[in-house]
């Protein structure tokens, strides 16, 4: 008999990488996303839902920071053409831009939340499958576009929940970076290939100061740095006003809100008095509408995220302290990202267009609102009529009825009814409230027995004898009484 | 010059099949959906969302209702792995019903919404990604279950704006049928061949009845029946009295809420018997609860749908008339449909689980509720602040940052604002209800005008002199009086 199996069963899993969201997980996601999209919507920013799939033409072939050709994306062959899963929600907007150009408004203010799917190695709390909510406004040249979104994105953290204090917005200007190292004057004009060779190392020392500090930063810009294993990478072997002046940028928060010693920074780079001037629009527009440094932070020596942005670049940090996984404090840290980025459409069109959006961390962002317990991810079981007496269905799908029709979620306990006890532990596991009995007894006598459950647990866990005698968990109260029982016990516990 | 084009440029396109959603039509799908999900989760359902991607081992090799393997879904190969796009949210279902069938509640009552993926020829309003809006209760034997969904499908109508009397919800039973056929005494008992064949051929026959009407059925289960193109199709060869039962069977709504013939009908079926009793159960169920056939109907006549399911089916119609592309009046029809099925996660653990659930036809739904004119699908533009003086952007900002904290959707033109007309083109293209304009002059005398586009819209289509006279679209107010004056012009608009 062992031996006559049969064909294999498939396997009931995700596929590596992906997973799946209960209850109180997608309705939570889905409130917070609400609550993003109100404010978006005020901000006059229209809703935009492309599809999961797109052309691998239109995607463009990689990720935008990672140089790997068709690696980081889900794709496929279909009647000769290739298909792929969006990897982020700025690829589909740059293909929306481009096909809808002469019937969409200009500036187009757009949002869209969905998920993306990324081909990457899957870790713990990385998964192939994510959330994305971007906002971008695509055709608008001004700062104002950007300030616009820095003020939104403080508006939408308050809106889920974060107070005003535990969020900083950082905005900086890529412009003004490019300023600074075109001040230092670190380049080989004559020399194309090692200019660009020279660029890239100095750009990569700059976005390790987190990492390494400002002395490792300064040992890159340098002749090199030897690191703990004993390597030693090469450096810039910039001079040292050269160094200077780019390690003064960077030396931290200093330059908060304090643009004056830019001026000297930047030199007589134009790009650098572009930046410095975009940076003080963005400020008197923010200080306008009341967006003070209590919530919004110019600050030119944010080096972070500089990748492809072109002009303004700006990042939500929460400041509020949680523990390390080992048990250290540090700050939370970014949920959110985005800035100013050209040639949006350019691939498509040959014009080019100018766009900002912002990106919002959404698994992070939730992961913070848990963190501060701001997020209701009750399971708000339902009341469980359950039942005794299995020919009086009908009378117990009454109660469900009454019950529901007052707005209380509620059902009646649809598995065999035979073992009572396994009705009650079915409302145990759906964190039920209340659950209602009734039997032959009770019947005969109108009335029913209304079981407080949360107050059940509590008692059962550490009450005493006397708590217990004056707080009965379980009561019978008339059958017409049901629904303002229930009610009652409900608000009770809030 | 013209020789030297460059590298090719990519096409803006969505791939075949597939399209975009653009503002009132994302956020009037998703307050729909949303008006669903709150009956459903008062009904005690829990939220389920699942990833887009599946392996092709876990969702079955082809679609419920075709079998040609492997086509219908979007497949690649991805390290080994076969992977697809999920093409319904039941093979999710049955996938999570095991891998966590240690887990979750019995009884499991989940819905989800969401996408799925079709990859089928698209044709004129079918796409190859569309919304599937599901309802399912797992592990439940009684019919209970059936009837709780059938009520919830009712709630769920309502609630989305369907009025009572516009729909109907049917109710039958596959065993119904089932028992009149094998009262029938149709089958080879010894011939399983010729019995499979016997019984392909009369369910095709049944299934036609919307199409060839009764007549047509019956020669089809006679000696057969030449079509209006001569061809001659053999009929099940049935006598007459077996032509008879099935036919008594089919005739239209006489046997709606009336379950007293059927007791001849199904004769000494056993699975006919306890198809009428199960109905009964329903009936009683439902009407305890105050559904009576002013929402749904006990109907065994229905023969539409049985497709795969193993007990109870029910399907939701609209019944109001609409005009067919032809001009005649027509009933809308059915917009969701569901029944109970075995098996769901059979195929993974060996062991059967009874399941029943309602599949709602998301975008069927949207165009009835459009007709209907319960749709919400106004643009809804924001109240653009136009920008007369580049150099007081700050002011208008303040003006924006006013209104949008009164809770009026609001937005400063971000364009280019060198042609003040290309601003009036963008408000109309955005559908604003209101401009906002304030030049040196309104500046320096702090009043700002305030225009009324919606009147001026109407004004200028068909309006007398007179009226145009005695109701201003543009009024001059105090800068301090802006919000009032805005929200006034937007309340008279509604």
């Amino acid at each position: 008999m062992a031996k006559n199996k049969g064909p294999r069963r498939p396997r009931a899993e995700t596929p590596k990488g992906f997973r799946d969201y209960f209850g109180a997980e997608v309705t939570a996601r889905k409130a917070m996303l609400d609550k993003i999209a109100a404010v978006y919507h005020r901000y006059g920013f229209d809703a935009l839902e492309t599809s999961g799939v797109e052309t691998v033409e239109a995607l463009g072939k990689f990720l935008p920071d990672v140089d790997r050709p068709n690696e980081g994306v889900f794709a496929w062959e279909e009647d000769g053409d290739w298909l792929a899963l969006r990897y982020d929600l700025t690829a589909p907007l740059a293909r929306v831009a481009a096909q809808y150009r002469n019937d969409l408004p200009t500036p187009y203010r757009r949002y869209a939340m969905g998920p993306v799917w990324r081909n990457e190695k899957p870790g713990p709390g990385r998964f192939r499958q994510f959330y994305q909510c971007d906002a971008d406004t695509v055709g608008a040249a001004s700062v104002a576009a950007d300030a616009e979104i820095c003020a939104m994105l403080a508006d939408a953290l308050e809106a889920v929940g974060i107070e005003r204090g535990d969020y900083v917005i950082r905005v900086n200007n890529r412009k003004v970076l490019n300023g600074v190292l075109e001040a230092a004057d670190l380049w080989f004009p004559d020399d194309p290939e090692r200019e660009a060779e020279r660029r890239g190392v100095v750009l990569r020392a700059i976005d390790k100061v987190d990492r390494l500090g400002i002395r490792g930063v300064e040992e890159l810009l340098g002749i090199g740095r030897t690191d703990d294993s004993g390597d030693f990478t090469k450096g810039a072997q910039l001079k040292f006003e050269q160094r200077e002046r780019i390690l003064m940028l960077i030396k931290g928060d200093r330059w908060a809100n304090n643009l004056v010693g830019f001026d000297y920074l930047v030199g007589e780079s134009e790009t650098g008095k572009q930046g410095v001037e975009e940076l003080e629009q963005i400020s008197d527009l923010l200080e306008a509408q009341g967006y003070g440094p209590d919530r919004i932070i110019i600050d030119p020596s944010v080096v972070r995220g500089l990748g492809y942005y072109t002009g303004p670049v700006y990042e939500a940090e929460l400041t509020f302290e949680i523990l390390d996984e080992k048990g250290r404090p540090r700050q939370f840290g970014s949920v959110a990202g985005g800035g100013r980025y050209d040639d949006l459409v350019k691939r498509f069109t040959g014009q080019a267009v100018p766009a900002t959006g912002v990106s919002i961390g959404v698994d992070r962002l939730l992961a913070a609102l848990a963190m501060k317990g701001r997020l209701d991810t009750s399971a708000q079981g339902p009341v469980v009529v359950t039942v005794m007496d299995r020919t009086r269905m009908t009378d117990y799908m009454s109660m469900v009825n009454e019950l529901r029709a007052a707005g209380i979620r509620a059902e009646m306990y649809l598995g065999n009814p035979k073992n009572f006890g396994n009705q009650l532990k079915y409302a145990d596991k759906r964190q039920s409230p209340v659950a209602i009995i009734q039997g032959e007894d009770e019947a005969a006598r109108e009335v029913v027995q209304v079981k407080d459950l949360i107050l059940g647990a509590k008692l059962a866990q550490d009450a005493t004898l006397e708590e217990w005698k004056s707080q009965p968990a379980q009561v019978e109260v008339n059958r017409a009484d049901l629904v303002a029982t229930v009610r009652e016990i409900m608000g009770r516990h809030g």
